[in-house]
């Protein structure tokens, strides 16, 4: 990694708006600013010291870019450990060009994604398990994911690895001392307290892996499928699941047109709905095409929603009971086909969690409602319309996350490559421990806690390689 | 206006970046901050000077919401002249949002569109003309507009109203004197120097006034319609065009599905090709309502380009000399046919810079150049595929615009605000010259004097109303 030389790159979103944020960072950063930038003051930039803000402009010989703010930040006290400027500029896309072109002529090279907290982390300003959170923050779009970034930034996951990956090497050194004097046959590492260490780790690894299940999920938003007929008023739902949430709704063109993703916030949890084509028997060809879609799209749910229309049940099952599939008019459908498709659901996924939403019940009398649910055990009664059941159908929802490790503000692990991690690390400690209990020799141990103490380290990034850091920063955007 | 409130807004464009920039400005800025803002150094905000950054978290009570830099502005030392508070955040929207709801809460109210700038303005920190630079800086989109709004914001338009008003201003002050000696018949005010300084305020202000239609159109871009038709390779002319300018290409959707605006930067300037149906005679009549859009296209147009795809020439005519327009086949089409196309333009806009382009002339003999541009006189050979001829099209392009004032680096006015205004003044100023020549009375003169004041007052701000302010901050974007 060539870290010797100096970056530029745009730190604020692209695009217009009032200010945008050009960052430098590299032993040059404020030598090869200075020189372009002429302070109102007319103090010289090399001399400020660091934390201090200086208005002037950047000029590009005789040509004046802009009037900008420059901050100054002197090594290590800077995001990147490095001496650092940030230069705050109009908003003009084609006036950020210009200056960091005119900065790139001057001798700075254009940062790569992530680059800035690849030299962070490289300056040991931060660990690897922490810089990944950065890249966690920036793309977190609610409470949830927002509070498991903030968390593992402040090193909260780290600091328990870190902790624990002392003691084992403490450990580790004094079984591989005692290999030194095989002949006397001591025991500097007392067998006992190394059990009990052992099965403290695996307590330790086995909470954080099982936290991922919670981690990704909840990074990710619980994935939500809604089976239903089309216009049976699957949009209106969400509109009202959204109304008093205000949450970030996003539509993503699925990669059929059957499918369509709709992301919304409930209690500081992402949800991720999916429309589906239903499931309605049919024999048109590409229909069941859908309906085989459906079917995949439930298995891949967490949560699903099966949501019909009553005002279109028809009305002969209300008063006589029952309806013969040819009695139905127009887009009519009857209880006994709902019925079917829902023990088709239940009977294909017995363990997933299904709510059954009658829509529109504003529309019925009560005692329809009350055939309604004796028909249909469980069945969630809910006006789009009036709002009604809407409040109770989120606490529903948020009851099948597990958000219990989120109000505890227990350590969430959710990056998968920490989950194979720690995966990794408990194989090796399940081997230290069925070692102890062989009574094998200090050497064979020693080989299993390195391994351990490897896999510890790949999260921290005590060990490290140059494809894997890049693998990490690639995902990072530019100017971070 | 009120102006003992303090504001929050986002600053840097929406969306997701490395960092997001949050203004707080107003007499409270500081102290709403600060219980909010846990510095790393635990030193207190209140007691921070100006011209300071610092590294802490935003708290939300127990809730931490992210790791922030902090600038601390002390008025009047900042863009706004209040205090000024800018937090340096992770730019996810979420907790964009967070902040600033945080901020709402604890009592900022959100700013309007301008409004950071429209206090500068109140507070004297910038003239009416310069506040209005900023909005035409963060808008400018390639060399030129950048350089006009950069001029205007750094005062050098309204510097020249403003001395000329000083002077306008001393010589209405001593004809208003000369009103309280009436009975004596004295004059403070020389008339002959009065004449000269009318006379040097007509040159400048007439000056000024040519300058707009320079200015307005560098501002907004070049319209050049191009007109062919389908299939000619406009948008490869276009691309060729771009190639080596890098410059920002937009496309955006006309009123109809026949006009698309293509923007690029030629030299600096900005120019809006407007793609047409084209002018070919057709019995449709869907094609016939395309040819009068072409001809309105053309009309408000700056330049025409017309351009014909040299490949399609019926043989014949290179061979033969002449062809029926029964004996064409296919899509083919004939020289007679393009002369008549170019009379009918020429006619219709006599005075139209029209540049006549013959394209893909890489596939034609040199022969066939020759019959060519003997049949056509002024023709511009190009092929958009080996780049032949473009880097002169580029030229006769830049030449069509007066960008003389540009490169003198003279004032250009831009803005029809600015625009109307001298119009009225000179109107005024023109009123006081024949007052002077028919030797009116001092009262009568003075009148006029202080209309023409009015308008000079009108552009720096010194003349000005709730409405007129409102209407010129609503086009800013908010945050700034």
């Amino acid at each position: 990694m060539k870290l010797n030389d100096t970056i530029v790159a745009l730190a604020t979103p692209s695009g217009a708006g009032a200010i945008a944020v050009i960052r430098v960072s590299g032993p040059e950063a404020i030598s090869i600013v200075a020189p372009l930038f002429k302070a109102k003051s007319r103090k010289k930039l090399e001399e400020q010291p660091t934390h201090t803000l200086h208005l002037g402009n950047i000029v590009d010989g005789q040509r004046n870019l802009d009037e900008v703010l420059v901050s100054v930040f002197r090594a290590p006290k800077s995001y990147t450990g490095e001496e650092t400027i940030e230069i705050s500029c109009h908003g003009s896309p084609y006036i950020q060009q210009e200056i960091i072109q005119l900065l790139v002529r001057s001798g700075c090279r254009s940062a790569e994604a992530g680059e800035f907290t690849l030299r962070a982390f490289l300056n040991a300003k931060m660990d690897l398990s922490q810089a990944e959170a950065v890249a966690d923050l920036i793309s977190s779009e609610n409470a949830a994911s927002h509070q498991m970034a903030m968390q593992q930034m402040r090193g909260g996951f780290s600091n328990e690895i870190q902790r624990l990956r002392e003691e084992l090497l403490n450990f580790a050194s004094l079984i591989e001392l005692e290999l030194d004097f095989a002949e006397e046959d001591v025991e500097f590492a007392n067998r006992d307290q190394f059990r009990d260490l052992v099965a403290r780790i695996q307590k330790v690894l086995k909470r954080l892996i099982d936290s991922f299940a919670t981690g990704n999920v909840l990074k990710n938003g619980i994935p939500v499928a809604i089976v239903g007929e089309p216009n049976v008023g699957k949009s209106t739902l969400l509109n009202a699941l959204l109304n008093e949430e205000r949450a970030i709704v996003s539509e993503i063109a699925g990669t059929t047109r059957d499918v369509i993703e709709d992301e919304l916030a409930i209690g500081g949890v992402g949800f991720r709905f999916i429309d589906t084509a239903g499931i309605r028997e049919t024999k048109d060809v590409v229909e069941s095409i859908g309906i085989k879609k459906t079917f995949e799209k439930i298995g891949q749910a967490q949560v699903v929603i099966y949501l019909f229309d009553t005002s279109r049940l028809s009305k002969i099952e209300f008063t006589e009971g029952s309806v013969a599939k040819d009695q139905l008019q127009g887009n009519e459908t009857s209880l006994t086909m709902i019925q079917v498709e829902i023990e088709k659901i239940k009977n294909k996924y017995p363990q997933k969690p299904l709510v059954i939403i009658a829509n529109k019940i504003d529309q019925l009398t009560e005692k329809q409602i009350e055939i309604l649910t004796s028909r249909i055990p469980d069945l969630h009664l809910l006006s789009a319309k009036t709002g009604l059941g809407v409040e109770e159908l989120k606490e529903k929802l948020l009851n099948f996350v597990n958000t219990g490790a989120l109000r505890n503000n227990n350590t969430i692990v959710t990056n998968s490559r920490h989950y194979n991690a720690l995966l990794k690390a408990l194989e090796e400690i399940n081997k230290v421990e069925d070692g102890l209990n062989m009574d094998l020799s200090g050497d064979l141990l020693a080989i299993d806690i390195r391994q351990a103490l490897h896999h510890f380290g790949e999260i921290t990034g005590e060990i490290t390689n140059d494809d894997l850091l890049g693998n990490i920063f690639a995902n990072f955007c530019i100017g971070k």
